[in-house]
């Protein structure tokens, strides 16, 4: 339990960086990092389990999360000093570190079965610049896969310790654990400029992508072992896409982009956050899923999953994981490098970097209009680049615009539109994304969701849920590629969204019921008038326990294989 | 473990009932039966964990298996006493039988959390005629569902102990552990005349077959918890199918089809031997399946289930299970009432019932042809019954016909033909069943196999292996509703066998590769002459780990929603 409260103290270090005069906030980590440092030992070993328990250090590194612990607390001593400028945190975190150096480097004594400590190494590297850490992190990566971290009883992929990472080419095991592994793999090939290491990052993330995720940016197939499955096993139902593995692969997708500047990141880490990530809580913020299905069966029961959301789990990772991504959101908007301003994802914020200040305003998700006013401007050129969404078919793009323009300008083959120009303060850039419903479709290959099509809107992946039909949600079809019409509402229990309808057609249920039949093909759907209709699927179980699915079967022209 | 020394010994008294001339058997049987007697303790407890370990008896029955061990026990014994007419193992099994009556008849101290007791105490009151197992047997029935079982982890549903047995509707939790259960309640309700109890099994059979029942009679659809999914929740890649869940989902039918007569349960058991059961051990007969997919995909990895069977699980509940059921395959073929003698399933044997014998002759389930001759009849009429199953769309009957007559009857709705008539020996009856292989169509409400279909001839499924195909088997689809052609082959480890082709056609796959898209429905397949090539279900994984599917996507006139 140790990491909950180190990743509510990273929350706290972020939150404090927006909010700085948060008393309560700075209280509770001044009385924790107090606490902390009073039990650290001596030679910097810092874990209450261990220390209440008197069980022996690092005997059992699958199970233990001795680092895991440690890496959550270096991280959150980072977020601390650079959220307030506070050292207190950090003076603990270098005592651990140094410790954690002293013990392991160049040892080969085990390997914890949760990564995370190899990212923070390599944050405390950046805060502190002693190379020590990050050549720990280093080791770290390069020892897993060859048997190190022992077994938890879930086997060596669980623990993705079956193969050296540069000989992996796919994600298997344990999702979280994969994905903070990846973080941590770039992080190490990014500050020791190992081009090698990086590729097989990115190969890997292109295949997870492609093969091993959900529609919503969720990862693992599979309750058993909580883990990812084989390539386009990606069932609706039956999806684990914990909370705390879209956090981590939105941390990786964030990584990748930093060291390669490619849209296709950005555009990932949006999917997960509007969908996979931001479904996890409800409406009122106070109840979370700790599993993310795209489909819930009427009669939906399962021990570990529920299919609603939960007050509380006994497993508490997600909730402080939730926190610490919330109050962090702000570090991922944008990035500068040299003369250029990149904007990634678009919220209203005030925004700075390559010496220009400008504030960002928009609707988004909602509208496709984002507007950026420029605050502050110095001498000379200065390049603006916006990243135009791979779902956005056109773009518009203008500056200090007379009149509402419908004018489109050419989205080039990296997606960045770039303008490059003497700025003023006042100065006024309007990005027009396209926001159209569409029609998404899976590759034929998902076995799972074989005759069905799915709607999105911007960012927003939709979904049907039960309440919103005329007809049992499982004998409801959608006309493929029909016509999609959206209306604002105000829904009860979600408050204010975009319903998105598209026509569809019924399918009268087989009577009696039967698993199959050899006697007929399956009857062809009734498609008089009727219409289904979806709202986004982060807004979904705020209205009871109906049914609900994202992928909805479909018939008509656009027909499936 | 003790239970699989018990079912051992179970499949030896049904093997001494058709061979009892193998001293092996007997031998071990002698022996083992001799041990037993010596460590029955003197109150007639017999368990050897608990007796070892010296752990409190009955502590923790929602995991210690301990009456199902003793059901095994006395099952073994009522099989040896039936078989060989020896009564060793019985004298034991009474004595813990008095046992468990004496300790548990009127109380509610717990209750197993495996059932399988509930049959072996009616099977000992039907040899026996003491009143007291039967209603030891009832008593367990009716405390099911009331928490009584305590918790093995994995919570009541699990135990079927979350509701009384009367006003469960489905299947739910642990396949086996349900279905034993049932074979319990359904011949609890048989030997007390109860109708509202059997009414309630026969329902939930219905609706387990109809919504809960893979297409090879496999149940579970869960690996977490060995379980039964949602209705319609049939995923053919992560199906659990557990090859114990076939033999007890046999087991069940079975004394539904003797409680009632009705053709269907029949048809089921059928559809569980011939696939599902018989797809467990390999060609050679040395390896196991624990787990039975649907669907294997090139690149299959799973901890708890290879995908290829072993030799060897440490769970090794499925071997002698399968030793069981196949010793006493010749108990399920027959049976009679009164003057008539029904024939339920098809092999070559000699059966007797109503005072009429019979040899039946056939190559069931390749060829349809079955002959059944009379050798030996009382005077007077006598009536032979013969099911016609569901999937045999005409069937012939002949009564010493002089030439091969292609002539159809009419099958009546309870599918079962009959001829009543003074027999003479010498009498040949030819039945003759439609072998031609068909196309069958998933349940819409099948999410897991939209737009699929599977080939069946006969008794038997089908599947495609990817050995047989010319094209990687996940590009390729099977045009629905095409023709069909068999052809008789021999192939390298499985034998001989009959192969079903279908006109089908390719998928190119969508480059680069990528779980879904807005910008383009799939890719419609390539239909120049492409043939798919299917062998029965039970002979997969009998010539390497390629890949497997039952279910192939369609396209076509036949197209599915």
């Amino acid at each position: 339990m140790d990491s909950d409260i180190y990743k509510t103290l990273e929350a706290i270090g972020w939150a404090l960086e927006t909010t700085p005069s948060t008393q309560k906030f700075s209280d509770f980590a001044a009385s924790t990092i107090e606490l902390l440092a009073r039990v650290q030992l001596p030679d910097g070993y810092l874990n209450s389990y261990v220390q209440a328990s008197g069980e022996p250090r690092y005997q059992n590194l699958a199970s233990s999360h001795e680092w895991y612990c440690d890496g959550h607390f270096i991280q959150a001593a980072v977020a601390l000093a650079r959220g307030t400028g506070n050292q207190d945190a950090m003076d603990i975190a270098i005592r651990l570190a140094d410790h954690l150096v002293k013990e392991f480097a160049g040892q080969s004594r085990g390997l914890d079965g949760h990564p995370i400590i190899e990212t923070a190494l390599v944050e405390l590297y950046r805060e502190t610049g002693t190379a020590a850490y990050r050549d720990l992190a280093a080791q770290f990566v390069e020892q897993r896969g060859h048997g190190l971290a022992g077994d938890s009883g879930f086997g060596r992929r669980y623990l993705q310790d079956h193969l050296p990472v540069r000989e992996r080419t796919t994600e298997v095991g344990h999702a979280v654990r994969a994905l903070y592994l990846e973080a941590g793999v770039t992080d190490v090939a990014t500050e020791t400029n190992d081009t090698q290491l990086l590729d097989t990052s990115r190969q890997r993330w292109d295949d997870m992508v492609a093969a091993k995720t959900s529609l919503t940016g969720g990862n693992g197939s599979r309750h058993e072992g909580e883990s990812f499955g084989d390539r386009f096993e990606l069932p609706p139902d039956r999806a684990y896409n914990e909370t705390c593995a879209a956090i981590a692969s939105f941390h990786w997708s964030w990584r990748l982009l930093l060291a390669t500047g490619e849209a296709k990141y950005a555009d990932h880490m949006e999917r997960i956050l509007y969908n996979g990530f931001a479904a996890a809580i409800n409406t009122e913020g106070v109840r979370f899923f700790y599993v993310n299905p795209l489909q819930r069966r009427v009669d939906h029961y399962e021990k570990d999953d529920p299919g609603r959301r939960r007050e509380w789990f006994k497993c508490a990772c997600c909730p402080p994981n939730i926190m610490r991504l919330l109050a962090s959101l702000h570090h991922y908007l944008a990035t500068s490098k040299d003369d250029t301003l990149s904007i990634h994802q678009y919220a209203t914020a005030a925004v700075t970097g390559a010496d220009l200040s400008v504030d960002v305003e928009t609707d988004y998700p909602w509208d496709g209009t984002v507007t950026i006013r420029v605050t502050g401007a110095p001498a000379g050129e200065r390049e603006l680049a916006l990243r135009v969404p791979a779902w956005s078919a056109t773009a518009g793009l203008t500056v200090n615009e007379a009149q509402d323009s419908s004018e489109r300008v050419p989205v080039p083959p990296d997606r960045y539109l770039r303008i490059r120009r003497a700025w003023q303060a006042g100065d006024e850039v309007r990005l027009r994304l396209d926001m159209t419903p569409r029609w998404t479709y899976p590759d034929p290959r998902v076995d799972a969701v074989r005759g069905c099509a799915a709607i999105e809107r911007g960012p927003l992946v939709y979904c049907f849920e039960q309440t919103d039909q005329a007809a049992r949600l499982d004998e409801l079809t959608a006309l493929a590629g029909g016509p999609l019409t959206e209306r604002t509402v105000t829904l009860p229990g979600i408050g204010a969204t975009i319903q998105v309808s598209a026509p569809g057609g019924h399918v009268p249920p087989r009577e009696p019921a039967a698993a199959w039949t050899s006697d007929q093909a399956p009857a062809a759907p009734d498609e008089r008038a009727v219409t289904v209709t979806a709202v986004p699927y982060f807004q979904w179980d705020n209205r009871g326990p109906g049914a609900m699915r994202v992928w909805i079967p479909v018939t008509g022209q656009a027909g499936p294989v």
